[in-house]
């Protein structure tokens, strides 16, 4: 099978396969442009509730895919365009998502690993997953966007720690750091992001992508148009309406 | 009895009582005004060295008052009232508070709740004590300033799941995220914020002011205005003279 | 042996030991003068791969040299040089060195201590270590840009914890707030400290450099110049040949 990026439509949820199982879902240049598409695609469909991102197999993604590397990285002008378009092309495509987006992390989650998980907004692992940035060995830094995106999401210590010692944190760690949002046997993971994924979709639609622009505004120091222009909405009179009456509340489709 | 905010008087520390029992002391907007004039009033009292803000009875707070939504949610001019000038009206009159401030939580801390508890410097709760703010399903996202300021308590990823997944954690995992100081058994919660209370109040009155000025100014970019004019003050030269004497120092009020 | 820091080369390897050890190794004014010219000749050294700080002695270092306080705290101008001039500029020329710097912290770390392993990247302590900055209790507050950096490092709520209640934590608090990469028994502290550091020096040093200059800017809000300037570098090229030929890499000095 090619390696490749699979988007698998379930219902209001959609999946985004990171697919290159013979090496452990490292990420080649194509994959990171097909990255970019499928979250592009996404953000155009009103229907998508929730965005699952996995792997394909038993691993998250190993990083880059470094037998591509000696064919473009030593040349300044490729070097460039690879992390600002084709790596932050598709890692800004998932930032500027307003759907919710989940990732389900089991086995290796390493450099670009780390960064398609820090674009995500809740994090779920199995226990014997492995974290870790350690590009100190093949003798290069991580980009500039790609360590805000990084530092952002692991912390200032954990950052350092990964690209200064190639340190490698299991699941514990990670949460701790407040990377995780939970951490799950991992005969358990599959079950609990299904189940989390069907929850968010539950929930109001509208007021998830107002949080999510408003939460990504602050980042930026900016501040969203018109937050208040979804009073007289049909979802915030449901929700509140469904709250009263004591019934479960119906939000419709955007 | 009458929803509202009560204010006790206790020598130098001030309590502030979240006080709509019936409600799980959730937040009428009369409340939040209360609010906003309780902690203006302390801010005008040199006297006041600590002020501990608790829930009446056995909750911190539910939340906002859903029952008075319908009347003027639906409303953009109102609702952005409401957040803007109420809501935010509070929070600021509690972050522009110069003295210390304790939050003494058990039982639900939710939305609102968490609001003002995100408000308060140092914060303890009861092992039992939930937090939350599944405003989500209530079909509404969580206005910007208030998001900021959540999240900054709280930590970015335990924000979204709050928000994106109506996620309600547990004192154990607020602690490991840097919400909470100190997690107590119920029955020792107020004991303890009590004795927390009482030695705050005797250190030193100017440097606690100067300390959360300097902070604050941090997190608005800027900085205080003749930060080193406290040199030759009593304050200053009592702490470093007890200290050299080997006894204990005695801090006048301000 | 008079109170100093002393700097002792081992290989790639530079150690800054904190050296009043009969003051728990405080910080004199001397002292704070010296770490500035230590960290500043470091920089300048291409073969430091990595620098190990520790106090001499048991303890990592009590704080500020008390004893000299009356002799200039009072008088504003010289209480403004002593912060800005001294303390700032060693902790500024701790922050600006390019090599990464681990903190080895056993037993107290408190004040001066707390703010100079805040300016390391890792910091590794023994489980009996204690950290705080109860100068609440000396009646003066912490100056700007150290409470900024102590506040970046600790955690907002730790920080306020420190500076409002003089609470004091151990290393397990400290760990799960992200201060500390990793806590040990004393007696395994220095041989873990020493692994670490050699581990260190065999990675890239180039894109340890471009990491903490990367890391700096974004501190700053702003951006390294020229950050793809290391694509044709022979440590860039030896790091990935030497990952395809499954062979360990062999980085060369700067």
């Amino acid at each position: 099978m090619a390696a490749g990026i699979s988007v698998v439509q379930s219902g209001a949820i959609t999946s985004v396969i990171l697919n290159s199982s013979d090496k452990l879902n490292a990420m080649s240049r194509s994959m990171w442009r097909e990255l970019k598409v499928a979250f592009e695609a996404i953000q155009g469909y009103p229907s998508v509730r929730c965005v699952l991102v996995r792997g394909a197999g038993s691993h998250f993604c190993a990083g880059g895919d470094i037998a591509e590397y000696p064919g473009f990285r030593f040349d300044e002008a490729e070097l460039r365009r690879f992390h600002e378009d084709e790596v932050w092309g598709a890692l800004s495509a998932m930032l500027e998502c307003d759907v919710p987006v989940i990732a389900q992390i089991q086995g290796v989650c390493m450099g670009a690993g780390v960064e398609i998980a820090s674009a995500c907004d809740l994090r779920l692992a199995a226990e014997s997953a492995k974290f870790g940035a350690p590009i100190a060995r093949l003798g290069f830094p991580m980009a500039q966007r790609e360590a805000a995106l990084v530092a952002g999401a692991v912390g200032d210590m954990t950052a350092r720690a990964m690209l200064l010692a190639a340190e490698v944190f299991g699941a514990s760690h990670m949460a701790a750091q407040g990377f995780l949002t939970q951490v799950l046997a991992e005969a358990e993971l599959d079950a609990a992001c299904q189940a989390l994924a069907k929850r968010v979709s539950g929930l109001a639609p509208q007021a998830a992508r107002l949080n999510k622009q408003t939460l990504r505004a602050l980042k930026l120091g900016g501040a969203i148009e018109n937050p208040y222009a979804y009073a007289a909405s049909a979802e915030h009179r449901e929700g509140i309406a469904a709250f009263i009456a004591k019934r479960k509340p119906h939000f419709q489709n955007l």
